[in-house]
This record gives C-alpha cells, sequence and structure tokens, in this order.
C-alpha cells in the first residue's frame, strides 16, 4: 500500500538531491558581514522553491539584520495551521586546512553529502517543502495550513527574531510549530526531541598596559594581560568541569528519577562516541552520567582566546591586549540574562586590581525549552517517525539551542515539535560536515505523513 | 679644544641622518622566513658601508642561518684589538595598526626618528663605523685594531651564533667586546650596563579532540583544551607574579645589601615610567622593588595565546587545540637548559589527563651574564661616557638579553663592554618605535673617544 506522494517523491530523488547541492553552493555565514550578500541569496533561493512548491504567498519580510522568508498556502479552514520553522544560514568554514573537499563545494561520497550546511540545515529546510509538493502532486488539497518562516540568524543567537515574532503574531499565528533544525536519527534509533538548552554568551577584553612590551625592558614590572585573562578563565570551573561562579546553578532543576532513566533509555555507545569526535575520556561534572550532562545541566566553554603574538618563532612581548570568548548552555529553569550578570559580576570580582577588563554580551541569549509530554503535536510525530523507522522513538532533550522555540511558546502560545534529516555527530559547527542521504530522503516521507496525521488531530484552539 | 674627528662628525650630520634612514627602510624582520631577503640585504648594505668606511677586509658570512658580516682593520701591532657586534635583524612589526606612521617608513618628528629597528638597533650599528671614518678622517691609524661582526638572528635568539663563534675563533679572536646592542641612557643621567639577564622559551600545544566540537552537541561531554590550557598557565604564577615551577628559584643569587644599594642608585622614576607604558601599578614579588625585579629577578611571561574561534560574533565551539608561547628571563646563576626542563615537567605534571600536551622548546637560550666591576675595559667605557655626558654614568644591570655576550665569555674568554645610542623606553618590540637624534649624535662621538681611551689601555694579553 504506497501512498501516492510515495511514488512522486520515489521519481524525484535525483532532482531533490541536485537541488540540495545547489542550495549548498551558496555560502551563507551569518556572522561574516563581508557575506551578507551570499545569505540573502540563499533566502531568495528558498523563497524562489517554496513558490515553485504551490504556496500562496512567498515574501522576503526584512528584519534589519538577515531577511526572513515567509510563505503560506491556507486552503484548508478548520484544520490546524501548522509553522515550519528553519534557517538559511550557515556556520563559518575555518579552519578550512581540515576540510577533505571545500566546504562550499558539496561532495557526495559513500551515501553521504559533505559540507557546511549539509547537517545544520540546508537539507532539512527543504524536506517540509518537497513534502508539500509531494502531496499537492495527487491532486488534493494539503492536510494543513501551511505556514513557513526560515530565517538567516539563527547562527548568530537569532538576534533580529524576538522582535519580528512580536512585531508579526498574526502573521504567524499557529496551532503548532514544526522545527525543521534538529533531527529524528537513524532508522533503527529513532528518537523525537522534547527540550533544547538555552544560551548566553560574554565577549572578555583585558587591558593591562598602553603598548605591548618588551620583556626584558619591563619584564618584573608590568602585568601581562594574558596572565590576568587566563586566572579569570581558570576561576571559572575546577578540575572536573564544575562550574565555580557563584549561583551559576541556583535555578537548575534537579533531576528526578524519572529524568535519569528517560536519559538512559536513550540509545548511546560510549566508546564509539568517544571514538568518533577523538576524545581519550568523558569530561565533566562526575557526579552526572556524560547523557545527563549534555542535555540536563548546564555548561561554560571557552569558544576563542587570543592575545599576543601567534606568528612564527619567538617575539618576547609582554602582551597588552588579550580576549576571550565564551559561551553557556542552560538549562530549565535558568534565565539567559540572570546567568550573564552573575557571569559579569563574578568576572569583575576574580580579575586582577593590576588590569582593566571589559565584558561585553554577546548575541544570541536563549531560554532552555521542554515540550509539554502530553502533547498532541508529539504524538503526531511520534506517529510519523514510527512509520519511517523500524521502531517507535525515544524520546530526548538535546544539548543545543534552538532560540525560537521558547520565543515562538511567549509570542504565538504554541508549542514546537522538531523533525528533520540530522541524525547527530556529523560535524555541525566543525570541518567536513556531512549529512545521509538515507535520511534526506527518509525524512521527506516523514513529512508527508506527520501533515497527514495533524490534519487528522484536534490542534486548533489550543495556541 | 675640538677633536679633529668632531668637526668631521658635524660636517655629516645631514649624510649619517639620510644613510640611517635608508638601512631603517629594508625590513630584515629575522622571525619572517618570508623576509629571508630583506634580512640579507640589511646585512648587504652593512657590508658595503663597512668597506666605504676604511675597512680592510670585509665579508658576508653563511650561518646557515641568516649570515653575518665580518669586517676588520688591523694596523696597528700592539694595540688591543676590539671585536664590535651588533645585529642588522628586527623584530616584527605587528599590530601595524597602532603605528602612528609606517614602521619601515621611517619619520623624523620631535627631534626623533620613528621606524622598526630605530632603536634596536640598526642607528647604533651605524655609530662605531662612522666613528672609525672620522678617526681616519684626520689622516691618522685608528687607536685600536677593530673586527666588526654583525648578525642577522639576534630577535630569533642567535640561534647559529653560538656555532659561528665556535668556529671562527681565530678569526674573531679579541681583548675586548664592544657590543652596540643597548646603551648609555640620557645626557643628564648616563648609565652603563654590567649585566643581561638570559632567556628560555617554549610553546605549549593542547589537543582535547579529534575535531572542533559542537557545544551543544558535545557540551558537558567533552574536554576544552583551552579550559586545560588557562589551567596550565594560570598554575605557573601566583596572584602576585611569583612563579610556581618547583625549583624556578633555585640557583637565583639572593640579592646582597650592595647589589640592592646599586640598584636603587640608577635614577628611575616611577610615576613617569608608569604613565609612559600605560600602567596602573607596578606588577611583580613583592618582596622586591620593581627596579630589582627587572634587572636581578627572573620572570616568566605569557608571549602569545590563542585557540578556537578569534572571528566577529558568536561561534558555539568546543576547540580541539590551543597554543601558548611563554619566555623567561633568567639571572645568575640560572641556566636556560636547566629551567626549560623544570618547566616542561611542570607541565605535564599540572596539564589535565583529559587533554594531550606537546612542550616545544624556543630558539634562543641564553646565559645571563655580569661583568667583572674592575674590567679595564668597564672603566675605559665610563671615561668615554662622562665625556658626552653631564656627569659620570652609574652602573647598571639589565633586563633584556644579549645572548652572545655568554657566548664571547665562554668562547673567546672575552668580556663585553656595552655602548649604543638606545636609552631605553623607546618602544623597542613595540609599536612607535624611535631613537632620539640627540643620542644617535652624541654616541657617535662617545664610540670615538672609546676607541682612543683603548688605544691607550692594557687590555692585551687579558684574552
Amino acid at each position: 500500500m504506497t501512498a501516492p506522494w510515495e511514488a512522486y517523491l520515489s521519481e524525484h530523488e535525483t532532482d531533490y538531491l541536485e537541488q540540495f547541492l545547489e542550495f549548498l553552493r551558496i555560502p551563507s555565514v551569518s556572522t561574516d558581514p563581508a557575506q551578507a550578500g551570499e545569505v540573502r541569496r540563499a533566502g531568495e533561493w528558498l523563497a524562489a522553491r517554496l513558490r515553485q512548491a504551490g504556496m500562496d504567498r512567498v515574501e522576503i519580510l526584512e528584519t534589519g539584520g538577515h531577511p526572513v522568508v515567509y510563505a503560506e498556502r491556507l486552503r484548508v479552514p478548520g484544520k490546524p495551521t501548522v509553522l515550519v520553522y528553519g534557517h538559511f544560514d550557515v556556520q563559518p568554514a575555518d579552519p578550512l586546512e581540515l576540510w577533505t573537499s571545500p566546504p562550499f563545494e558539496p561532495a557526495v561520497r559513500d551515501g553521504r553529502v559533505y559540507a557546511r550546511g549539509a547537517s545544520d540545515m540546508k537539507g532539512s529546510d527543504l524536506l517540509p517543502i518537497f513534502a508539500c509538493e509531494a502531496l499537492l502532486s495527487t491532486g488534493a488539497e494539503l492536510p494543513v495550513n501551511v505556514k513557513f518562516m526560515y530565517e538567516g540568524e539563527e547562527e548568530i543567537g537569532s538576534p533580529s527574531l524576538p522582535r519580528f515574532i512580536a512585531e508579526h503574531k498574526d502573521l504567524l499565528a499557529c496551532d503548532l510549530v514544526l522545527c525543521a533544525d534538529g533531527g529524528v536519527g537513524p532508522k533503527d534509533a529513532p528518537a523525537v526531541n522534547v527540550g533544547r538548552r538555552g544560551l548566553c554568551g560574554l565577549e572578555i577584553q583585558v587591558t593591562s598596559a598602553g603598548t605591548d612590551l618588551h620583556s626584558g625592558g619591563a619584564g618584573g614590572m608590568a602585568p601581562n594581560a594574558i596572565h590576568a585573562l587566563v586566572h579569570i578563565l581558570d576561576a571559572m570551573r575546577d578540575e572536573v568541569g564544575r562550574i565555580l561562579v557563584p549561583g551559576f546553578y541556583d535555578e537548575v532543576r534537579p533531576l528526578t528519577e524519572q529524568d535519569k532513566a528517560e536519559i538512559a533509555a536513550v540509545p548511546f555507545h560510549p566508546d564509539a562516541y568517544k571514538r568518533s569526535i577523538g576524545i581519550k575520556d568523558f569530561f565533566g561534572e562526575p557526579e552526572f552520567t556524560p547523557q545527563e550532562r549534555n542535555v540536563a545541566r548546564p555548561t561554560l566553554e571557552v569558544n576563542g582566546i587570543w592575545g599576543g603574538y601567534q606568528g612564527a618563532g619567538v617575539k618576547t612581548v609582554i602582551p597588552r591586549e588579550a580576549h576571550a570568548k565564551i559561551t553557556c548552555r542552560l538549562v530549565p529553569d535558568q534565565r539567559p540574562e540572570v546567568i550573564r550578570e552573575r557571569l559579569i559580576q563574578f568576572i569583575h570580582q576574580v580579575a586582577p586590581g593590576s588590569v582593566e577588563v571589559r565584558v561585553t554580551p554577546l548575541p544570541g541569549e536563549a531560554d532552555p525549552y521542554l515540550l509539554p509530554l502530553d502533547h498532541p503535536g508529539l504524538l503526531a510525530l511520534e506517529k510519523a517517525v514510527t512509520a519511517v523507522s523500524e521502531r517507535p522513538p525515544v524520546r530526548v532533550r538535546g544539548g543545543g539551542t534552538v532560540p525560537v522555540t521558547g520565543i515562538f511558546q511567549r509570542e504565538l502560545g504554541a508549542e514546537t515539535v522538531t523533525l528533520g534529516a540530522s541524525a547527530g555527530q556529523e560535524g555541525a559547527h566543525a570541518p567536513n560536515e556531512f549529512v545521509r542521504l538515507e535520511n534526506f530522503y527518509r525524512i521527506q516521507r516523514a513529512f508527508c505523513i506527520l501533515f497527514e496525521t495533524l490534519g487528522e488531530t484536534p490542534l486548533c484552539g489550543r495556541a
């Protein structure tokens, strides 16, 4: 018993792969001001593709930053309205020398597509579009009303989005958000996401002198910006990774026995995982398991550091400036603005008096998110994922951040379920990012089933 | 009573300044492999200038690294032989944006010459050459036998020089080394150098994973190379700057009351100095004065640090690699190879077990040096400096390193006195390096007097 859209998707596998590769070739790096035109070009490419798929209204909407692509087809009154969310921007590709093939020249090897954005998330952007096109190919109407909202700033923390959503509540009104940024795991170990961590970040600048100094001439007399910075950073975590900033853990929900059981139920192969990322051993609070730390405990990481001489050979300088970027992943019920202020206070408290310290909040603060576990949208998602997998999915909390989930909840009153082609450990934010073609094709089908199931689900008016 | 050479120097002030500016335009940055040709060009320029000044033999000698320029005029048997030492390489000029005028386009402003190498030490290279030319202009022979040895690797720690000197003992044999790398202070507060600190350095590389990781996907599970590095570096010094590496101070000569008195006798204006380098306060071991720490105590400084994302905006990465360069200034009787091994042992001892640490010694290890305080060469220098200053010089120990002094002592049995145009605090190794024209002209005269005085000094056979 093959659904009519099933045949359509099979016929178009080659076409859809070629379109995916074309989309990947656009270097839409949102953090790099020089690539702003490419981010917009990626949005325009998506808009054209949405129009071609049968959307009634497609628009590029300005945000003050990178634009939003909006589309809709609202032809089934009385049926739920689903808002698909995605992003068409990508992380920077550096360090370039570690890529086997160039990040913006997608390469298909061993059933995988390698490129920056392959996993996060240009493939997943296309799947709900292909699904709508396939459903419409049967001649019938879509089973639900659909809206699409794709942004171009997710990888820089969606700075324009809170205001954009608040200012477009009517346009975006919906019964459920369908987030395509994420995945449902491999076919033999499916999983649906029920939570995400939040985020806050800071940049620290330490200044110790008016100029770089000669370590002979001034050595023994002058403070050193790098020494002061490493002192501040080392004070933030103990040797096993516990965060020492006072109050950092105050609002963290203690893990219940049920939480621990659900986290432990998620398939995880410690040795294979360690090998895959090349670490000697797991690292972090020893009173929690690695999986608990990854999804239900907050973290603090230095993402970058620089100061003084980085060239070849020796330069006997006492550097006047040193810099670091840090970000924290947050869990319920931490709030980014509260954690940020505690971090700033701590930094100034431990900073040596001999230097000046300037702390700047980074964009992209986001609340942590947990989906109510009895939500009918979640049950519909689980049905769709089961249909394209070898067994029913487990429920997992994710370690990453999708800032918009908290914003959709606050502004639109809508909960968010997640469906996409990413299967994790695919080099997102790192060299040699890839996505598996099997998932790219399989999840197109899951989207069709999900739209059909939601058409029969009493969601209207929950919002 | 004006010496005949005095008139000659006065007549040539403009010529000599123009030649100095021409020499400064050669970007002879020895640490940058791309500038190797410029380093050689600077050496060739000097060789031509030595020939023009009347040297009988001038040669460019290969070392395996940057070349050495050798010259000699040995026409007064029975008189002392003086070996002039200098270097024609310079420090890198970055950060370029902090220069008021470009580093290799010398600018004369307010009686100063601004350029990379102005103070350290292209001006001082020329002064003994000009002095010989002026002395010969009278028609008489030079009062001493002179040899010149200028190297092109001082700013990278003179890696080729120990072997070069050991292999050219006969060529370089002398009764006294006259080091032009340094200065004798301003006219109203002259000072002669009687000691230098030694040097050793290391580069540290920390590796925590096989690839950069997503701080959402792997956060809470994986070690972070930057956190490990800042832990290692912060463990090296306490909060007031004492070095915590076991055994670091074991061989340091305790300061006697006389040492302290001599150091305190050197003119020093704490507030003006702090303002000139833009520091809030002095920093370092509180049981010593800033001047004691600068010349008679060893130091450990991080010269550069880098790892992870350094671009604009946010990148939520757990970096797999982090790097730092550190150097130590050493004092009698510390030995660089001993201190280096203690540092390496300490680094591996404090490094978290979750990461791999690789430590590489940097080139340029050098012994500390102290001149015997009754040496006739020192007395001759003091006479020459007194003649061009408003009062007799004080004796000072320098905080910097001139690796060759220890090598000359070991290989040639010759002690070293120092005379040059640098007056300190002139931005050596930093942006906006400069030298004062007053010293450039005044010290030409000091060289003439020193050569004349050494001609009457019983130095022969001391070596």
